[in-house]
Order: structure tokens, then sequence, then C-alpha cells
């Protein structure tokens, strides 16, 4: 499995770097890196382009071990990791990530990651496993048919697989992706999970490959549509402000970022690629009743079931 | 002491908020707050000033209860708050905090803070009480004149009271002030204090009142030299990295930020205020072999006595 999820979060960079370039016109810098306590990965970046004010699809593989201490704390989260003897535990995990902050503040913002994860006995055998990711849409100025799309797509890739899936993994996308301070959703959902291993290995394998496949078709259909609208400056400093919210939501709650900048050796360039390029925060801001603004506001305090 | 912190912060606030409207050519905006679980404050803004793009002096005075498991919290940082009949306790906190992020990007942004805590027995007497606080310079380009002029400044009200604060507090401020998944201070310095009780309340009331009064001569004189300086779109660009950083210091580790969002009833856009009105994330931006940003940087990774 681990092979075979490097190769398969490898083919995909690639499908998904070549696919963008196009979208923008610009290519992507590619940084390969290694990470000295084992393993590395591909961070691939356009900025400043025609169309992304910023992107970055990357892919890492690590491996090393996790001291008994690291092993405690991810028990919380990860039922089944466990290190019997105490002795730190060898672990691999491999996965794409991806945060795409459009020029247009008609065009949304969109992350996507998913994971493997694998811990190891002292004798090689496979000690715990899982799968993690998710995909989550972040608009300035909402287009309801933009996130029917998005979540119609990512519907049919969880529904191939299991029918509860989806439900449910919308709903933790909703409980995951929200600024808690602000009494606010990051975005307007998605899927979110984590530490699946109720089935078969190669079944969940198959369920993840189909939803990293459905990012092309969920995403490129609404930037094509969006990217070339005209917009006023006043759009585009709302598209700041919320931003700024971005920036909010990753430094302060986003539980993946926290474990990564807290990791002794972290590629902290490539954690915080997912940062907008530029941000704002304004004092007190209110948007005008009955604009659009406040439209998107009432969305992200209320969260909707797209399809 | 309570009455008369508060009435202190208060004239403070007005006479810097005065000093700094009459820098820049623009009054502040003032907002009067209360807060529903007990007390108020008041907010003074300024943005998208002439000389600031973003100024805030914030003073609050808050009351009520603590849980005995916030107590608990507490006791890490404040040997002596202790709740011993396992009840909630009554608190009071007054304090001034302030902001101001300059537009030109020779000019560094500031930051201060002072206050009181009180936690009282069931019967009305004082149960615990301290001082913390501080004040630290953030500048984009580095100017050793400003530097050493507001090391030197605040070391002057420290050395009236006791000879041993200055040296004493300017390294808990570079070790409080350390932005640790970059391995880089947040700024040049100043001082830091938490928990002080160990003199008499009125002795250290008096050291927090001379602190807090050397403010505005540690600062305007800096801002006057640096407001109207030239400046390259280059040079703005590298002020917008600087406090892309500060937003990272305030976010995922500034104590105090991050106490006040997990604060129930907690006022997010004063709290918040001391973000800057923009910032920016660029991938991998290397500074210059030889720049003024290189040097800027090796002073925040090798922290610099000043006086």
């Amino acid at each position: 499995m681990r092979l075979r999820m490097e190769q398969f979060i490898k083919e995909q960079q690639t499908a998904i770097v070549a696919t963008l370039a196009e979208v923008d016109g610009t290519p992507f810098k590619i940084d390969t890196w290694e990470r000295s306590h084992g393993g590395g990965g591909i961070s691939c970046i356009l900025q400043d382009g025609n169309v992304f004010e910023k992107a970055g699809v990357n892919i890492s593989i690590v491996y090393g071990k996790l001291p008994p201490a690291a092993v405690e704390k991810m028990r919380v989260d990860h039922k089944n990791i466990a290190s019997p003897t105490g002795e730190p535990l060898d672990f691999f995990a491999a996965g794409l990530s991806m945060v795409l902050h459009p020029r247009n503040p008609n065009a949304p913002t969109v992350h996507l990651n998913y994971r493997y994860f694998e811990t190891m006995n002292p004798d090689g055998s496979s000690q715990s496993w899982w799968f993690g990711g998710g995909t989550d849409l972040t608009p300035s100025y909402l287009f309801d048919e933009d996130a029917i799309h998005f979540h119609k797509t990512i519907k049919e890739a969880c529904d191939k697989h299991d029918k509860e899936y989806f439900p449910k993994f919308k709903k933790w996308c909703d409980e995951y992706f929200f600024v808690k301070h602000r009494g606010e959703s990051r975005g307007v959902g998605g899927i979110f999970f984590d530490d699946l291993d109720d089935k078969d290995p190669e079944q969940l394998f198959a369920f993840v490959q189909d939803c990293l496949k459905a990012f092309l078709p969920s995403y490129v259909p609404i930037i094509e549509k969006r990217k070339d609208m005209p917009f006023t400056p006043a759009e585009k400093e709302w598209q700041q402000l919320r931003r700024g919210r971005y920036v909010e939501f990753n430094l302060v709650h986003d539980r993946g970022t926290s474990f990564g900048l807290n990791t002794p050796g972290a590629r902290v360039e490539s954690i915080l690629m997912s940062l907008p390029l530029t941000a704002r925060w304004q004092y007190m801001h209110e948007p005008a009743p009955g604009s659009r603004e406040e439209r998107m506001l009432k969305v992200l305090k209320e969260p909707v079931d797209w399809v």
C-alpha cells in the first residue's frame, strides 16, 4: 500500500499541476526537498499567475520513528495506534495537499488533502493504518451553482463506495472547517474524514483514488467560468477580508497546520503554502444589508446541504 | 488599586490617542462596548490614516467569576491564584493594549500592553493580584538608532524602580516574542513581564505607571523621523511579508491572543485589532545577500542588547 499510495499521489500531482498550469497559462515552480529525519517531498507552486494569486500542490512521503509521547497524543484521534512495548514506533505517511487562491473574487479558493498513514511493529509488520483527507470550497462570493456542482461531483465519487460516506463526511467537513471564534464556517463545505480503517485497505484505497480523481472535474469548470468575470476594487477588498479569515482558521484552528508547525524538522514553507499571497484585517467590517457579502456571511453561519 | 488602575489607563488612553491623532492628522474612531459577563472597554481605532495603516489603542476593565478549571489553568503562569474552597473565584482585570502598524516600511510597528489582575475571596478580600505587560518594537528595516532610543527610554523608566528589571524583562521579551516555527524573533525587543507581585502593590503600580508614561517619548521621535521617508514598492512588499510573520506570531504563539479567543463572550474585534490591515505570504522568499532585508533577518535570529 505504501508504494502504491506514493505512486498514485505522484501521478495525480503531475496531472493536476499540468491542468492548472494550462488554466493559468503559467508553469509551476517545482521544488524537490528532503527531510533530514527521513523522506521528503515535491512542492509545486505558482505565484502571481494570471488566474491564481497563489497555488500550491504538494506531496510528501515521510517516515521515521514516533516517540511514545507522540503516539499517545495521536491516540486521541487514531484509536488503533499503540506502542505496546513503549518503544518508539516506526511510521510512514504519504499525502497530497493543495490550496488554490484565485485572483478573481468571484472564483472560490479550494483546498484538498488526501493521506495514508501507517505504523509498523519492530518486526516490520503493520501495527495500524488509516486514510484521511477531504476537500472544501471557500468562495468570497457565493454562486449556488458552483457549490452544487462541487458537492455533486464529490458525492458521485463517494456514492460509488458507500452511500453513507457523503452525508457523514460533509457534516464532518462543516464541523472541522469552523472558525470557532467568529462563529462561522471557513467555506461552504465539501468532505472531511480521518482515521478511516473500517473496511479492507484495498476498498478504502479505491475510495481515496476516486475522491482525488474527482478533483479536476469538481473545480476546473468553476474556475473556467469565474476567472475572467469583471470585478470592482470593493469586491477585491472583500475577497482580501475573507482571505484574512482563511488565515485565522489555518493558524488558530487547523490541527494539521498546528501538528506540522510543531513537528521537529518540518518544512515550514510547505506547510504555510496554504496561506494566501495577501490578506486584510479591517476593524468591525459590516456588509451592507441585502448585499452579496451579507448573503455569503449568512451561509457561512448556517451550513447548507447543497445536494 | 482597581479603581486607580482603571483611572490611570483611561487617562493614558486619552493622552496617547490625542498625540497619535495629531501625528497622523486623522481622528480615531472611538467604540465603547460592554461585556455581557461583566465590564467593558473603549476601543480607539485609526484605519487607513496618513501615517498609520492601522492603529488600535484599547482599554478593557472586565470582572466576573473564574470557574475552578480556569483557575487551575492560570496557576501555571500565576503562582498565587487559588480557589481553596473549589468555588468559582471573583476576578477583576484592567489593561491598556495598543498596536500601531505604520504605512512607511521604514517606520516600525510597536506593541504595548499593561494590565492589572486581581482575584477576590468570597468575603471580598483580595486573594491574589499581579501586574503584567511590556512593550516591543518590530521594524521591517532596522535603524540601530531607533532600537537604541526605544530601549534607552524604557530602561530609564525601569531603572528608577529596580536596576534588575530592565535586563531581566528584556530577556523575557526576547524569549516571549519568538516565532518558534521560523526560528526568529518577532522584533528587536523591548520588555515583557508577567505575574509581578514581588513588591508592595504601590511600588509596582508606580513602576507600571512610569513604563506606560514612557511610551510616547520612546516611540513618537521614531515615527516622526521615519513617517515621510521615501520608499520603493519592493520595500513596501518586504514590509508586507514581515506583517505576515507578525500575524503568524499573534495567531500561533501569543498566549494573550489565544486566551482571549478562547474566553466566552470575548470581543474578537478588539483582540484581533492587533493584526495589520494587510499582510503577505510568499513562498520561499530569500533576501539578497548583503541587503538591508538580510541584515534585519540576522538580527531577528540573534537578539541584540541595544543599551
